[in-house]
């Protein structure tokens, strides 16, 4: 056995004491963590000591490069193509990679979306396209850089080679209590990002009930954070916060989401969804260089659905195939007349989740056809007996328990008392640049 | 698989969180770490969170009944006498436990001194003893019975199945920088203690360079926090405070220190640890219902010596054996004359560490004549050129890595310049009663 050069008693000890570990120390305890020299409890001291003690701007710096360096870099400076990427803290009915990704292409930039499965509430990029008839995740790097440069827009699933570090990291934090930390949040989404190669990246950062961060000054802490990373690295970063107190869209579920997403590259779909879509799409079209191109245009023109067919077309899926739906369907209705006045995002997620279309563990299978459709958003009236939302699951027993999920996921107020809903609020909180 | 009442990521961000654990919440989590269901990389961020974070006063009453429930508890109910244990919490020539379990014997009470192995700087009693010639530290409970009825004085290896999730936690504790927090440094000792089921507890609180506690107020923390677990037990409880910023006595080392410890029972040796082995004597005594007793006289006039004989005959062990010595010897002299105003019992410790009388492992054996033996102690005189220590280890090449220790150790004073050495310095430095 070799002679290690540091100690991890000694590292944690120092952090655990708020001292402050360099460069050196840090991608020593990294690099042993993945060779398995640092012990997963050691590693969990570490990062318990890190949640409650912090990390300072050139510790986290030294901490992403680690991670970073942990495993492979994709590089993509060989494309005729600008690369942007796009990275969502997650949401519940987040499908807004799908006409994302073809949108950005239409106007010359190419989108590398390495992306992956979801876990709990928040659903997983690739199990939505998974519920499309042949479409498949896995791509080699090859292929990655050719549909890259044939059409600009690939969405797949991240390597293990990228950042190891992290996904080991990322497992034991879920285990010990060590997951909602700023430093620890930043440093693992952007050793991924940066290891994937991308030019620029535009930072979707949620807020709210559904969302990792629930209040706006947390979120704006790691969109800064974040972005300070990115601009270290060399990556053009910016981040836009954007609302998740409530589901985005109408629909939430895998095929579901599919159905919508298509929908709003034909030019229709959910505002919320449209607006949030163009609101990313300019931004990374700014950071790839490309300034006044009437984005929205392509939605209304069939451009973006065009490129959309053929990035599915391109991994094996049939964008005319019929989407998978559940085997069976419940109708949950309004017992009041009035306005829903708020529609809770981490409900609807969680009752979505019970119905089959997320899951618990990493190993489980989705219900591509499961999932919840919104019939009222917030701030629109509802009368009594009225539908509320749609189940659907391929198994009925799931109803009850999304129903219990659902008790207290809508608040209706008698439109008599003056509710306060406010329907044209904005999805786009603010935006965060170097 | 049961399901089991509490999730262990609850428990640990409840703590991080810097909320407070109830007893059912605890009595879970210490049981089902002991099932091995709470994994160590879970328990070593409930423990970094408990280091920062700390516990109610309830938490840690709850925290050390957990521990003792984890496994047997031994009664000594049935005795003729009764019985008082002593702990001390480690320092540098620490043979207190040797001529101390003998001398309080002579006035009838039972002392049951189920002891450890040492680890690190500090020796442990039963390598001291394991130096005699035909001692054996490993008793059945019965032969333990036996023992303390016909003798009152047993020195024996604790059964691992008294608090075993003490005994797991220790050892995560070591590897994840968690050791040094008052209540889990406190719960260890008093879960063990009391599991062992002695009717009072005197507890020997180091203070001082060679001691876990370097200053008095962490050390009597420590001490009021275990004086009040054992009240809260039906243990009588009370601590020394006793200082341990030099080595007590002029010996450090297996055979080296039982030799000094004779001289002692013999009515000799070295006056701190006469001085501290009589105080240990007389508080136990006083918990043991004995007040009025010449404790001192029994050292004088043979009556310690005769129990210290019998102990050590009724344990297989040879009081009349020549103790081993080691193959070779080297004397460190002093550079220059003076005043010895300190003499640093860390690096003491861990000289005779390096020379062979310690372990850094568990699994390493120790050699019974290692250590140090000091001819001068601090605010004694000395000539440039007369020895200071001599080193004793079997084996030469050790003596330089041991001089490296201890290049630092010899703080000597002109004597012109007035040094303020206070050789009449007690070692107790006060007491804590319930």
């Amino acid at each position: 056995m070799p002679i290690e050069p540091h100690d991890a008693v000694d590292i944690i000890r120092t952090k655990r004491d708020s001292g402050t570990l360099n460069r050196d120390q840090i991608s020593w305890v990294i690099d042993a963590y993945t060779r398995g020299v640092v012990a997963e409890e050691q590693m969990s001291a570490l990062a318990m000591a890190i949640y409650l003690n912090g990390m300072s701007e050139s510790e986290l710096g030294h901490w992403t490069r680690a991670m970073i360096d942990s495993g492979d870099r994709l590089d993509f400076s060989s494309l005729s193509r600008p690369t942007v990427d796009k990275h969502s803290t997650g949401g519940v009915g987040d499908k807004i990679t799908l006409p994302l990704t073809p949108l950005v292409a239409v106007f010359g930039a190419a989108v590398p979306q390495l992306s992956g499965r979801g876990l709990g509430h928040t659903g997983g990029t690739l199990d939505k396209l998974e519920s499309i008839p042949g479409w498949r995740a896995d791509l080699d790097t090859a292929e990655v850089m050719h549909q890259l440069d044939a059409l600009g827009a690939v969405v797949c699933a991240a390597g293990t080679g990228l950042a190891p570090a992290d996904r080991k990291l990322y497992a034991l934090r879920d285990t010990t209590a060590t997951v909602e930390s700023i430093p620890l949040i930043a440093s693992s989404i952007m050793s991924k990002k940066i290891a994937e190669g991308t030019g620029a990246l535009v930072l979707d950062v949620k807020v709210g009930s559904g969302a990792f961060m629930k209040d706006l000054a947390s979120a704006e802490q790691l969109a800064r954070t974040m972005v300070a990373l990115g601009r270290d690295a060399g990556v053009r970063t910016t981040a836009l916060l954007t609302d998740m107190s409530a589901p985005l869209g109408r629909t939430v579920g895998n095929a579901l989401e599919v159905r919508e997403a298509v929908e709003v590259l034909a030019g229709g779909g959910p505002s919320d969804v449209v607006e949030l879509t163009v609101a990313l799409a300019t931004e990374m079209l700014r950071l790839a260089g490309k300034d006044d191109v009437d984005v929205a245009a392509a939605l209304g023109d069939g451009r973006a659905m065009d490129v959309w067919r053929a990035m599915i077309t391109a991994q094996g899926g049939d964008p005319d195939a019929d989407l998978p739906q559940a085997r069976d369907t419940d109708v949950v209705t309004a017992e009041t007349s009035g306005v829903l006045t708020a529609l809770d995002a981490e409900v609807i997620g969680i009752a979505s989740w019970r119905l089959g279309a997320g899951r618990a563990r990493k190993e489980e299978t989705v219900q591509a056809g499961a999932g919840i459709e919104l019939h009222v958003k917030a701030g629109e009236a509802v009368t009594a007996g009225a539908p509320l939302v749609t189940l659907h699951s391929d198994e009925s027993e799931r109803f009850a328990r999304a129903r219990e999920a659902l008790a207290e996921a809508f608040d209706i107020t008698p439109a008599a008392e003056g509710a306060d809903a406010d329907t044209a609020r904005s999805v786009v909180l603010s935006r965060i640049a170097d």
